[in-house]
């Protein structure tokens, strides 16, 4: 595998183009260039050397189920435990639970490098952070003190048990029950699905956050309550056993359980019958760590495409023995472009909205609270969208040999599916921003994010260089204005008519959000100069001048409207 | 698998789009609606009961090399004896080798059922139709008697070896030598890889043939001839052999080999130093029959996403027990009409050009024949990029069920990947059609196409309620016009800045290719009435506001030109 942690752009991104050292939000200060190089350096390597070579193991072996526990691929352990031992599960946990306390960017970035390497690996980590962070929101002390140092050191970790066989978007059709014993605990019954790294052999334990339904909370969403569930207590085996690991199209080397409760002891976290709210507070986190694996696999997808675009030759070539590699075609170079400017732009709208989630937490701002918020759904499913159509045209330049099973290309694009569909589908994520996102606080959020691109685009206005970036941005986000318009008029009066668009409109914003970027990258390359700056340049005005323009292909079609869409009966399918 | 022949539209195109029953091509005559149902519907039951059962098993058992043999899946051998034993591998081949001398719109029809079953299994008849092909039209007569009814009734089947570990595209590169023997045949020598139906156990013997290198043909691609070289010589084994099956992302059923020839007996097919002639005539049909692929594992993708999506329950609805299924939602809706709209015109498409190829064979019309040489890459490399497309957003229908392999969706997508690779990566179509068939006999052949755009749209100016269908596509048919005249300018000057555009502008003639088939299928439906009638109605107004309007994206991308495409150096990358 040909990948390397690109550390320059990452470096770029959080130095040049956000300027973390020079952010107000508490705890950035110390996130000056040396600091940060020193630590993603570290991931980088890590990454490189550790990961990275076990990604085609876990592909090609995948987990098994073996008398009740599952078995994650060869060398997992070991690699496991390098995360383990050198504190890369707990970046932004808190001191006290062991976590070295730095911001949730540093968090973000120090997992680009993991997920690119190995990101099916990378999930048990990942979840095990998800279920720290509901816990440490809305666990009682007593379970705080049980199972934060534990969740984050990763020598136990999480799970977080959602879906069942009747039920996946829609949560309120959950039947896994919850009784209450005797002594305060609970007894857990039902049956959950799709739960990635449901068992394992990595730790000793494993803690399940199970949404399941309570006595007296009614029906629906609003009856459900968050129990805490973990594999072993006091060293025996609770009622909790994985039925069945599924064979997937990729991430074979997480394991996807259907776990079976049969009275499994747990205990409630947060309040009874509002199991909800307590796993939707770390939504926006879960979501942009979904965002990111949708472009860190893409990044390592297109590594290996320009690799192989640089060695293979054919004829024709003007060198001595007549041969020349594929990267001198316009057909491969487009490819690649396309990949630089969605990859680069991604990376740093990514970081970005982790820093806005660092406002949010940090400083309680609300208006950073109610942008990021906005962008979530935008982030995964823009991301995830665009950065499986990287992986199959990186698998595209391999030509034949990007079929092949070993050549790694195929397991890029099968291992990035996934990002579409989990965590939301996207299709709900486009449902989420323009059915409540759009209109939350009275529009409050959007009009933000509007005044942001406008604010971009007239800082410049003294810069006539800066205006091949800024005029596009600004037509782009026109287009977005005049979606948004058309939402909030047909949405009264016709929501499906709105609706038939809600992903042509995630897919403008997401434009428009990399446009964002771009303006921003452009300036910050200015500034710099040299080589890179030059590339970032021409990488910026690709972006502007053959992606961004497809706003208005989106905007047709919002405008379109659900005429058609909605055009035949459902019998006429 | 809840996959059903597509009978209806199938009709609806050969008789009421194409209205082959009245066409003066050769042949044509007999194909009534009476006999071309009786047929189609005998095909798509085979498809249906014998075919599609077994895609799940090819997928799940793939092919492997014990002791220098191939064994296909369980259940190949009875179903490929059924296609043998009910005619389905000769339908347009010659009577005088056992075929029943249909127009090949008959053969492409009848495939369609069979590829959207099993595209794996269907691969062992289509390259010895492929193979056979060649044969009749370059074998000496001996040869020709020898194996042409043979491979008519797939007792014997086929394969085509061009790519060499070195060289896929190049075939310029290729290594493979002949050497003459004293009794007229050959001694082949070489390795060949990824070749389909290699070798298997389907068939007593298998026909390679190999392009090869016979001496005093000099360098490059000329040097190249065509030879014949059979697994088993009266009743011996030759020297070629399987070294390898490929373990591949998709299309597990068919066995992708690596060919080894330690001087293998061959038969030179056509003349010497002319393979590549011999080679390519046949490419029309080969490249038609990817494009087919292209649709017909994406129509298959698609109905079981409609099944999904009607059958899957969730909360929130007006039934009695409060649930509804998928199909109420726009957006799941939205996903759907995309799919129709792409593959109905798909099938109008594919269908016409099988006219386009009789009419160019049957009545020796050279202006068909530039017409469907202008279109072909088109159709290769559009219908199987849109048709991945439509494979991985019917998969996404299924949510998280979508990602497990025993739902049948991902083997759809990891099948569908293949067609936009071989015969042909889709770049190298594109190639084609902007390097190659765009300028050819003058243009004529581009102008002859803007001419049947421009009839079609006169056609209908008497009747208003055809507007809201030709008007998009002249507006598109400008669009395309408009790029081809930027692809002569700049091709010129700067071929490079041309060449960055290759691929929107496949897209663009694409997208205007199924914007004609709209109007005339708009047409028809109109004449047709009906249910039938005002569905269609509904579906190509789809097109022609949702989906057409990306021609002016394509153009703005192709207007952009090379400038940011080529504006790195390669070792920025």
């Amino acid at each position: 595998m040909a990948w390397h942690a690109p550390l320059d752009e990452m470096d770029f991104v959080l130095h040049r183009v956000l300027k973390v050292q020079d952010s107000d939000i508490p705890g950035y200060a110390e996130l000056d260039p040396g600091f940060t190089a020193a630590i993603l350096g570290e991931a980088g390597k890590l990454a490189e050397e550790v990961l990275a070579p076990l990604n085609a193991v876990g592909d090609r072996q995948g987990c098994r189920l073996e008398n009740g526990q599952v078995r994650v691929p060869e060398g997992f352990h070991a690699a496991f435990d390098a995360l383990r031992d050198g504190g890369w599960t707990a970046i932004d946990c808190d001191p006290a639970d062991g976590g070295q306390g730095l911001p949730y960017v540093m968090h973000t970035a120090v997992n680009e490098p993991f997920v690119s390497a190995n990101m099916a690996l990378n999930m048990y980590m990942g979840l095990t952070h998800g279920a720290y962070s509901a816990l440490r929101l809305h666990g009682s002390p007593e379970l705080k003190a049980a199972y934060l140092p534990k969740l984050a050191s990763c020598e136990w970790t999480g799970t977080m048990n959602l879906t069942e066989p009747q039920c996946g978007t829609d949560l309120g059709l959950i039947r896994t029950k919850a009784e209450p014993a005797p002594d305060e605990s609970w007894k857990v019954t039902g049956t959950k699905i799709f739960i990635s790294a449901g068992d394992h052999d990595l730790a000793e334990n494993i803690i399940h956050l199970v949404l399941a339904r309570a006595p007296g909370g009614g029906e629906g969403t609003k009856g459900l309550s968050l129990f805490l569930v973990p594999k072993v207590i006091d060293g025996a085996r609770n009622a909790v056993s994985p039925g069945k690991v599924e064979a997937k199209m990729g991430i074979h080397g997480n394991a996807t359980c259907v776990m079976n409760y049969d009275g499994a002891t747990g205990w409630l976290v947060g309040d009874l019958h509002k199991g909800m709210r307590a796993m939707f507070t770390m939504m926006n986190e879960a979501r942009l760590g979904v965002a990111m694996q949708g472009f860190a696999v893409a990044e390592a997808a297109h590594q290996a495409a320009v690799a192989y675009a640089k060695e293979r030759l054919q004829g024709h070539g003007t060198r001595s023995d007549g041969l020349e590699p594929l990267i001198v075609h316009p057909d491969i170079r487009r490819i690649l472009m396309d990949h630089k400017a969605f990859l680069q732009g991604a990376r740093a709208l990514t970081y970005w909205g982790a820093t806005l989630i660092d406002r949010a937490h940090r400083m309680g701002d609300k208006g950073a609270d109610g942008v990021v918020s906005l962008l979530i759904p935008v982030l995964k499913g823009f991301l995830t969208d665009k950065g499986f159509e990287v992986a199959v045209s990186a698998q595209q330049v391999w030509g034949g040999h990007g079929y092949i099973e070993d050549n790694g290309m195929s397991q890029h694009v099968r291992d990035a599916r996934i990002a579409m569909i989990y965590e939301g589908a996207n299709g709900v994520q486009a449902l989420d921003l323009v059915g409540r996102k759009l209109g939350a606080e009275g529009g409050k959020p959007v009009m933000a994010f509007f005044e942001m691109v406008k604010a971009e685009v007239h800082a410049h206005d003294d810069r006539p260089e800066m205006a091949e970036f800024t005029a596009p941005l600004k037509a782009a986000s026109k287009q977005m204005q005049a979606a948004a318009m058309i939402f909030v008029e047909r949405g009264l009066k016709d929501p499906d008519d709105a609706l038939a668009g809600s992903t042509d409109f995630l897919h403008l914003v997401g434009h428009v959000c990399l446009g964002l970027m771009w303006v921003r990258m452009a300036r910050a390359a200015l500034e710099m100069g040299g080589d890179f700056g030059a590339a970032k340049l021409v990488i910026a005005r690709h972006y502007m001048t053959r992606v961004l323009p497809a706003c208005g292909l989106h905007l047709a079609r919002i405008e379109a409207g659900g005429r058609t869409v909605m055009g035949l009966k459902a019998e006429a399918f």
